[in-house]
């Protein structure tokens, strides 16, 4: 029997398929992440992450001397994803778990360059996001209501509308209004209560997924922009997310550092000759 | 690391986890259920299928002396189910791939009684799904527009529509609106396109679960159906429901025997320790 060996996971409810393919001897394709992503075909997931030896794979090579794992990371649709912060700290999961890595402190090249972690032996995992760029405000509009945003910028484009209205009264079922000559390449959609202290609470539509669980630079983003909003730069900030909690701490170089919950859920053998 | 051995399966696009238990060690609880079904937190399914001898089952044993093995079945909701025709091709095939039913024709243990089946080496599999009965017509209005139904009893029950509106325009997104005195235990709704000789296309609101990729019961309800409007009871009607085609042929003792696809996509471990 023909078989692929796999590894399930996730971080906050934003679930991954892992490959472990340490010499490179798969290629991660298109078509081959669609099929393991397909939730009742396949295995299902958010994403295929490749876990690859840094020196055996074209695209990492350059980063070999600074990591030694490579993050091949495709989306459910088959697209290459540079990076992703849940996927990372589900990655760093896996290569503590299989003793690939020590526990510790260690970096994963990535399509987006090298990233530093830090992954224990279990508990949650913490992932260096870089430092957020803000830009100017935008407008948001869900069924009619208007909300003022703040554009952040984590690598990819955020839009994070801080207000008084319950968030979980929004219909996110469709993409909110936005101007989209302010996001030439589309926008994720963050919008946030603030329910404590540095405690916020958001829900967002993700550019190409719609409203989904958690998104890693998405909560990046929110603490970015209450930081600009009260000048707030130091300490952690706890984001609830649909899927669960994640905390954000600005460091003194100014990335955000962003924590949360990694956990391997399954692990076996996907069948490639389907009968 | 304690886990619990799996293989993850579907028929039409209607999926299934199953838990190999030959001794009946396991007890595939409400709460296991759900669990294993999650589709993020879990391995993610419709239900799952414990693969139990009957003789190690107490639920079972009166069956014992009719088929060796039980499928104990409960659905994503954590709910006991009698029984399930998708689940039950899955259940066969995969006594058959694992070397624990000989290729051919066998009998299945349910909480609905025993069931013959008819599975090869691989290829489609065969359910004998029992003989319909035939109740009053009903309404179901969906968009305010009015259908007219059979009920249709499959030991579930069914309420099928053949319309010439095009079934693609419909929005299942909620529950048709239906006589509820007619239904007290609610109903599977199905809305059927006929679109050649003894060929429909369907889909189905399946209750407790929305608008759903298959149902091999609808799909029996919907010929029994069918075979009342026009006189047709022999022969082999072709069912296409949003994951696949499914066929339906009434045997001679007037049951119908439900064929189609069912294939295992993967096996492994899940952890029952996460982190």
């Amino acid at each position: 029997m023909d078989s692929i060996a796999f590894v399930k996971g996730h971080g906050t409810c934003n679930d991954f398929v892992l490959l472990p393919d340490s010499d490179g001897a798969l290629e991660l394709t298109a078509e081959l992440a669609i099929a393991l992503c397909d939730r009742r075909r396949g295995i299902g997931a958010d994403g295929v992450l490749r876990v690859v030896k840094a020196t055996a794979d074209p695209d990492a090579t350059p980063m070999a001397d600074q990591a030694t794992w490579f993050m091949d990371y495709r989306n459910a649709d088959g697209s290459l994803s540079e990076t992703c912060g849940n996927g990372l700290r589900v990655f760093a999961r896996y290569l503590v778990d299989a003793g690939l890595s020590s526990p510790g402190q260690f970096a994963i090249a990535t399509r987006g360059g090298v990233v530093t972690v830090w992954a224990d032996v279990d508990g949650d995992v913490t992932v260096d996001m870089g430092a957020p760029a803000i830009a100017s405000g935008a407008t948001a509009v869900v069924g009619g209501q208007v909300f003022e945003g703040v554009a952040v910028s984590m690598g990819n484009p955020h839009l994070v509308c801080v207000t008084d209205t319950d968030i979980a009264s929004l219909d996110l079922t469709t993409m909110p209004d936005v101007d989209v000559r302010a996001f030439p390449d589309g926008v994720n959609v963050e919008f946030v209560n603030i329910v404590g202290d540095r405690h916020a609470v958001m829900r967002v539509h993700e550019r190409g997924s719609g409203e989904t669980q958690s998104c890693g630079s998405g909560a990046c983003a929110v603490v970015a922009a209450l930081a600009a909003i009260d000048g707030t730069t130091t300490g952690e900030f706890v984001v609830d997310v649909p899927g669960g909690r994640l905390t954000v701490s600005p460091d003194d170089a100014g990335h955000l550092l962003l924590r949360g919950p990694a956990v391997l859920v399954a692990e076996g053998q996907w069948r490639t000759n389907q009968g």
